[in-house]
Order: C-alpha cells, then sequence, then structure tokens
C-alpha cells in the first residue's frame, strides 16, 4: 500500500537542503489521469532558440492527479508529493522556486483553476509565481516550446483540439468523450472496428480481415463473445488498445480497417479546423501559418498507414499555413516552458513599468 | 422492503385452492431486465382465428429476472414468486398446469436455456411442458399470435432483430449494445442528438435547435454542462428518455434532427433486411410476404414523424411483401400463445403416432 504522509512530513527533507537550494528553479507539472510528472528546471537567461538539450534538473512522477477520478484530497496529496520529490531529486528546496506552471486533466472551468491555485498558494511562499492549465496547455506548450499560440491535436484514447491566439483568446473542439461523438478517437477508432465485426456476423455489414484479427488478439473464438468482452470492463483504454489492430488490417489492404481510420482522419482535422476557424489561426486569407502540435498514441503511431500525417494533409487543403510539429519534449517539460515564459513576460512588463 | 420467502412458501396457497385447481391452464411469462410479467391462460380449444378477446385468468408483475443483472438466486425467486401470484390470483395450482413458457432477456446461449429449463423443472411436475426462450422471442409471437415465423424488431431503449422460419431456422441482427453499433435504438438516436449539441457549440456542426430544447429538457445552463451530465450516470434508459424531444425538433423542421431519425429508420431498416435475406423469408424471388412485428418505444410513437412507418417503408422498397403487425397483446400473451402453440403441435404429433 502507498504510505500515506502527513501534511509537513512532505517537506522534512528542506532542512537538509540548506545553502544547496539558493540557484532559482521551475516546477513544470503535467497532471493525467494515468500519471502526474513533475519536472524541475533551473532559472536561464533568455536566448532564441532554447538551450538545446534543456537543462532539466530533477523528473519525478506520480500517479493520478485528476481529481474527477481519484477526488480532492488524494489529487492535492500526489501533486504536493511529485512536487517535493522533483525538489528533493534536484537538491532544491520551496524557497528556491520562482514559479510553479501546473497543467492538469480535469481543470476546465475557472472554479477549478481557483481551487487548485489555492492548494499551490498554502504550500508555497507568496513570492511564487503560480499558473494552473488544462493538460491540453502543456501539451501544446511541449510543441511550441512554451509559447501560448497554435493549436495542439491529441488523440490518444480520447482526443481534443485545443487553441490558442497570441492575444490570450482559445477555443477546444470535441473532449467530450464517447458518447459526445469523439470519433476520431483511439477509442473510437477501436469502437467502429469491433461494430464492424459485428455487422460482419449479422449480415448488415461487409466481411473483413478485422474479425478474425481482432477476436485472435482478444482469444476470443466468436464474434457472439465479443458482447460480453465489450460490456464486461468499461475503461475506455482497453477499447483503444486495439488501435495497431486496425492499422495492421488497413495496412494489408482491408477496406474496412481502411474506411474507419479515413473516417478518423476527417474527424481529427475536422476539429482542427474548427477551432482554427473560430480564432482565425490561418489569418485573413486563410493562409497564415499556425503551429499545429501533434500528441498521442493516434498521431504517432508512425506505421505505412500514418494517421497523423493524413490528418495534416487534409488540413492543409484548407489551411495550407498549417506548420506540424511532433514534440521532442514531453508535456511537463512544456509546462515548466509555459512558467519560464510566462516568468520572463512579467519581468519584461515590470522591468517597462520602472 | 421486499419479503424474502423460503423456498416453498411460495406455494403454501395450493393447500387451499382444492379442487378449484382442475381447469387446465398455460404460463406464460415475460422477462425483462425492468420488470418481470406472467400470464395465466385456460387451455382453449383449436380455433383459427383466436377467441377474442383472448381468455386470460390472471396477471402478476415482479421485478427483474435477468440473471445477468440481479444475479441467479433473485431471479429464479422472482421468477417462482411471479409464477406463484399469477396461480393464486387464477385460482389455480402447480397440478393444473399443462404447459410454462419463459421468455426472458439474458437467454442467448443453450447453457442459459438449460440452467433455466433446471430450475423450472425443480418447480413444476414432470408431465408439465417447459419451453424457454430469449425474450424477443415472446415480443415476435405478441404479433403473430404464438407462431414462430417471420420476424421481430424490438427498438426501445436498445434495438434487436430476430427472425425465425417455418422449418426452425432463426437469426439475430443488432442486440449488441450501443458500443457496438446498434444506433437506430432510442439510446443511439438521444447520443447523436447529444453529439449534435457538442458540435454545434464547437464548430464542428450546423446549429440546431436540439440544443436549446433538449439543454431546456435537462435543466442546463449551457453545452459545456452537458460533459458532466452524460457520465454521470451510465444508464442507457436515462438517455434514451431523450428520444421525443428528438422527434419534436424533427416535427419542427430542424435538420439536425430529421437525419438523426432517418439515419435511424436506415440501421432498423437494414437490421431487419440482414434478418430476412439470411433466412430467406421474403422467397426466391424477394416478393414473398411475411410478418414483421414492431415493438418498442421508439417503433410506436405514432407522431408525425413516424419512425415505425419509415423502418416499413424503408423495408419495402426491398421486401413489398412485409407485413408490418402492432401487437394487441403484451409479450406475456405472446409467451403464453407460444406454449398453447408448442402444447397444440405436440398433441398433433401424438395423435398422428397412435
Amino acid at each position: 500500500m502507498k504510505k500515506r504522509y502527513r501534511n509537513g512530513e512532505i517537506w522534512d527533507f528542506e532542512h537538509e537542503i540548506g545553502e544547496l537550494g539558493n540557484r532559482e528553479v521551475i516546477l513544470g507539472l503535467d497532471g493525467g489521469t494515468t500519471s502526474t510528472v513533475c519536472i524541475c528546471m533551473p532559472i536561464f537567461p533568455f536566448s532564441d532558440p532554447f538551450p538545446d538539450p534543456l537543462p532539466v534538473l530533477a523528473r519525478a512522477v506520480a500517479g493520478c492527479s485528476n481529481h474527477n477520478s481519484v477526488g480532492e484530497t488524494a489529487a492535492r496529496e500526489t501533486l504536493e508529493q511529485v512536487m517535493a520529490d522533483a525538489l528533493l531529486k534536484s537538491g532544491s528546496n520551496r524557497s528556491a522556486v520562482r514559479a510553479v506552471c501546473l497543467s492538469v486533466s480535469g481543470v476546465n472551468h475557472s472554479t477549478d483553476e481557483l481551487r487548485v491555485l489555492n492548494w499551490l498558494r498554502e504550500i508555497f511562499p507568496t513570492h511564487v509565481k503560480l499558473y494552473v492549465q488544462n493538460d491540453a496547455v502543456a501539451a501544446l506548450s511541449s510543441g511550441t516550446m512554451g509559447k501560448l499560440h497554435g493549436c495542439v491535436l491529441i488523440a490518444g484514447t480520447g482526443t481534443i483540439a485545443f487553441g490558442f491566439t497570441e492575444d490570450g483568446r482559445q477555443a477546444r473542439a470535441a473532449g467530450a468523450g464517447p458518447v459526445l461523438g469523439d470519433w476520431g478517437s483511439g477509442y473510437g477508432i477501436a469502437a467502429q472496428a469491433l461494430t464492424a465485426i459485428v455487422r460482419a456476423y449479422d449480415g448488415r455489414g461487409p466481411v473483413t480481415i478485422l474479425s478474425s484479427n481482432i477476436l485472435q488478439t482478444l482469444g476470443l473464438s466468436s464474434p457472439d463473445e465479443l458482447i460480453g468482452w465489450t460490456y464486461a470492463d468499461p475503461s475506455w483504454a482497453r477499447i483503444a488498445a486495439l488501435v495497431p489492430v486496425v492499422v495492421s488490417c488497413a495496412e494489408a489492404g482491408d477496406r474496412v480497417a481502411h474506411e474507419i481510420l479515413q473516417d478518423s482522419v476527417e474527424e481529427l482535422a475536422l476539429s482542427v479546423k474548427a477551432v482554427v476557424q473560430r480564432l482565425g489561426l490561418c489569418g485573413e486569407d486563410g493562409k497564415a501559418s499556425f503551429p499545429l502540435v501533434m500528441v498521442g498514441g493516434v498521431l504517432e503511431a508512425n506505421k505505412r498507414w500514418d494517421i497523423g500525417k493524413e490528418v495534416v494533409n487534409h488540413i492543409s487543403k484548407s489551411y495550407p499555413g498549417v506548420l506540424p510539429i511532433h514534440p521532442k519534449v514531453e508535456p511537463a517539460v512544456g509546462a515548466a516552458l509555459l512558467g519560464w515564459n510566462f516568468l520572463m513576460t512579467e519581468s519584461q512588463k515590470e522591468a517597462y513599468k520602472r
């Protein structure tokens, strides 16, 4: 069983850090439904481009920090623990922290944001700058190196498109889960494939090699058994895990699998186009360039049938200025860079006032 | 709390029935996930058509008897209790029973059937004929007055098409639940409508009056709140309950609602056509007549936008011999008629042997 810390014990290590803790740092957190990652990055001077590789002092990992999933107390404890771990590993303490940028799933409203800000405020001294965002924001930032401009498309088990303009407007599309039309997601692709098996079996749809390939993967002997398998466990990730089988069937020339992937491409492209359109990221003539950060297993497959590449092709027909980016750093680093960027912007403003 | 009977107590009333219990009866049961109905019908002599109204001695109602939902012990107790209630109300006892025909949801395999037959065998004397079927069979029989020939289309929260030939072959289509493509069901219609609201809101789909009408019905103030509402409760029936709102929007001329209903019509027709095709119910020339029994809230709406009527129109383009039937009796009566039919057939066979 996971050891439960009493509040305070988490930070006991700080007494032993002493003067080492004087190097100023930023904490970047990516809090997902599966795991939470915290990066401790030193403050580095402004440069364009950023130093490569980026200076990272420490990386800590913990479990789920989505308050909708595990409850507020557990979510808060996970976040506090993972930040303490990252500081301990980097030989720092809270007084060395200049900023915390926390991107966490389940933060959808300003009330969620405020609640998380209040937790953080209790943990850190008042001089520490605190930023709280939805987890899509860290994903965007991991591709744009900390700039909130452009669009991010996430397609893993679920899918969402999230965009920002340089003047701070934002928009999203999809991200409403499988019942509410996230058909382009990994779950959507796999559920369509399972459906195709049932339809081929009962005479409503064409024969497909998805039947034999998926049943074999699941260790089932007949499509009849799919119903029991499907409803035995409500986990969306378990169904989405079948995406690679669908891709390999499409690569083998299966028409049904090909059409499922093609539909997914259109759905994902539609989400991006809706965000680009609403924010005017493409400029007035529709041809301005904008970054499109692409994140998640569905887009990273990089096989012969390359869903991510097809999505970009589709979008570029409407918006030729799309600049696809496959991030080289993880979202927690994106969050740290975002924190760094916020800090730099605020310093510039303060310098300007003087 | 429901009183729990010890096995045996259920049948205590029989000591007091005495000679009244000599009139021979049939029990017909329709066991669903919501409720279970048992009809006690006297044996009546063969006549074509049947006497109208049909002689029904008693009707008893109990809760869920789907063993997948409530477990085997509770399901068995519910079935036993509802049969005892029907016999008590009709002034009969078990020695008066000639046949029991039990149509129950959750019976999909011969192993399910055998298990239920074994329960029934423990309850009734050996001379009683026992028949166990899936609940779609009682629905068919309620329209064909006990004959297992033709096709039944059920479209309520879920949907299934089930068909039989006179020589005993059977086939089904759909009935695999919402993840596996039951798009024509009440759940399917309503989920598409909720999806249309999200898509209109984030710029992926056209504006629709479904947004205002459904949000008002649910007491929500913004499409943002739909996500929370949708995943707060996994009940499919709760979502399917929105079908009448979709129908009224289509009747008011809303294009999006109209297309959702049109898709549902095509899906439901496709299920029936797959069954008809596989069983050859339409004859070799595709023009033979066959009964299509139509059951469930989606098909019974009988409004200006009449889904059931459109489904029949659609099917008749391929199979002009389709004879739609809206049953006048409930499925439990269908089960009793089926039991009566089985009995008559067996008597004829025995008479022939002599």
